[in-house]
């Protein structure tokens, strides 16, 4: 095996302690060298309070895994490879598609890894949904992902704030999963947003989809789901019915066998990642963010109810 | 001199009548073959109410001009190609980014040209200003663009609906003038989006960018402004200061020659489709719309007073 690699974590909250942490611990190819967080790190990790202190007092550590929420995220990314530091970016890969761009030029010229993360892809039965969809002429397929935010999201109030996506932040999983999915891209053709009053980030949204065979396909996306958390894929073809559900990890469909597992994602973008740094090249697919920002530019916004925690 | 080009020109509205038709009039390289108009056409050619009927009647016409609203226009650029086609858009090139990549492709896979225009490139000063920039190191850049709806858009409800964009429909041709004048692409780090209470696109817009090396870069849209209209870019560099107004046209700078003329935008259009069409080539630089719908996504909505004509 080769050499594991280093890895400085920066953002220490929710999802790097849920997630990324032990998805690190749990394999011998990484080592979790630093971590990076004004609100403490990990026990036995040198922490440092912002990352210019990191990447000045830690040159052997060849891999920067940004785990910040999407306005901060640039500066910070920039600032690594410009340290000439491979980075690897929690979805969505930014605030703006524009600076995507930017951070994917940036990398090319340091000859930097950049690896734009979709969690959601790496789930259980995402690549068996691709191969039988691939095999059948799709007639209609519809996303529901419904979750409910006080659970998910307890406190987290980035999330409100204008660029924080709202609901599209879970969205943008299912998003990811779509266009992983299907053999032909789709674009969208109508979406309506709805806003709290009091919040600049929607709290639900619906959008249909145009797609090149003249199937019909559409997402829904809620926050207020209360009980039962939904995050379901169904489609229906020309020869049967699949669904993806738990968020991609199981898969069912007339004509195949059943796919699930325990959950991997994270582990498996580690995995991902560390190949892509020793093949020297990198992996930046702004897809699922072209249909986020095609939403706020086509979608009518309607305002809600407002919300509180 | 080459065969000249026929081109069947779709949506014969205000812009049409005050740009294409007389472009294409005054250039010995194009021929006006068909128009495509529910409304009318223009004297003494042959006019179609639909555009697969024209595709149908008159496949001795290469090439396609779309000048009709953006929700539209994929399905129109879609046939046009899928009928063997050149096809040229007005801006912006589409209502999503879904959608531009995946004309792109087809364009690309159909061996046909696809060129998305953006015709405040085509103004005056335009070259003269990036060149007089690319010698100076950027300190500040104010886009300015404040023009009277009533004046520019009469009673176009399209711009008022959701996917018309609203005040980034003048907007773009500021942004479309910004992308190509700088040096180095900026990023979209602040957008406030003024949306009158009774309308589902902006009225006004205020932006501010992240430029690689530090500058200020700013732009003010609104489409309030009665009396004079302005449309003006001003640069502040190491080496003196420039202002490009009148939307392009007029170029001054210190220890610069001025540069300004008679409006040749859509001229200039048609003379670079013939180029690419003869060249086999496209051109699909999306780098404007990729600012708009950062600035949707990005953007925190106000809601200011009722617009009504």
């Amino acid at each position: 095996m080769a050499e594991p690699l280093s890895v400085a974590l920066v953002g220490i909250g929710k999802i790097a302690r849920d997630q990324h942490i032990p998805a690190l611990n749990a394999d011998p190819d990484w080592t979790l060298a630093a971590t990076v967080s004004r609100s403490g790190g990990v026990d036995g990790v040198e922490n440092f309070a912002d990352l210019p202190q990191m990447l000045e007092a830690r040159p052997d550590i060849g891999v920067v895994s940004l785990a910040v929420p999407p306005v901060p995220r640039f500066a910070m990314a920039a600032a690594a490879i410009g340290a000439g530091r491979h980075v690897m970016l929690e979805k969505p890969p930014g605030a703006t598609l524009a600076e995507c761009h930017a951070l994917s030029a940036q990398a090319q010229a340091a000859g930097v890894t950049l690896h734009a993360t979709w969690h959601s892809r790496m789930a259980h039965g995402v690549a068996a949904a691709k191969e039988w969809l691939a095999e059948r002429e799709l007639k209609r397929l519809r996303v529901t992902w419904k979750e409910d935010v006080r659970r998910w999201h307890p406190g987290q109030e980035w999330i409100w704030q204008a660029g924080g996506l709202g609901v599209f932040d879970p969205g943008i999983n299912a998003l990811s999963i779509l266009t992983e999915i299907l053999p032909a891209p789709v674009h969208l053709s109508r979406a309506v947003l709805d806003f709290p009053g009091n919040r600049d980030t929607p709290i639900a949204a619906e959008l249909d989809f145009a797609h090149p065979g003249g199937a019909e396909v559409s997402a829904v996306f809620d926050w207020r789901q209360e009980g039962p958390q939904t995050w379901d894929i169904e489609a229906e073809t020309d020869a049967g019915t699949m669904r993806l559900s738990d968020g991609g990890a199981t898969f069912r469909a007339e004509g195949a066998a059943p796919v699930e597992g325990p959950d991997r994602e994270y582990p498996r973008l580690y995995a991902r990642m560390a190949e892509l740094v020793r093949a020297g090249t990198s992996e930046v697919d702004l897809a699922p963010m072209v249909h986020v920002a095609d939403a706020f530019t086509l979608g009518r916004r309607r305002v809600v109810e407002p919300f509180d925690w």
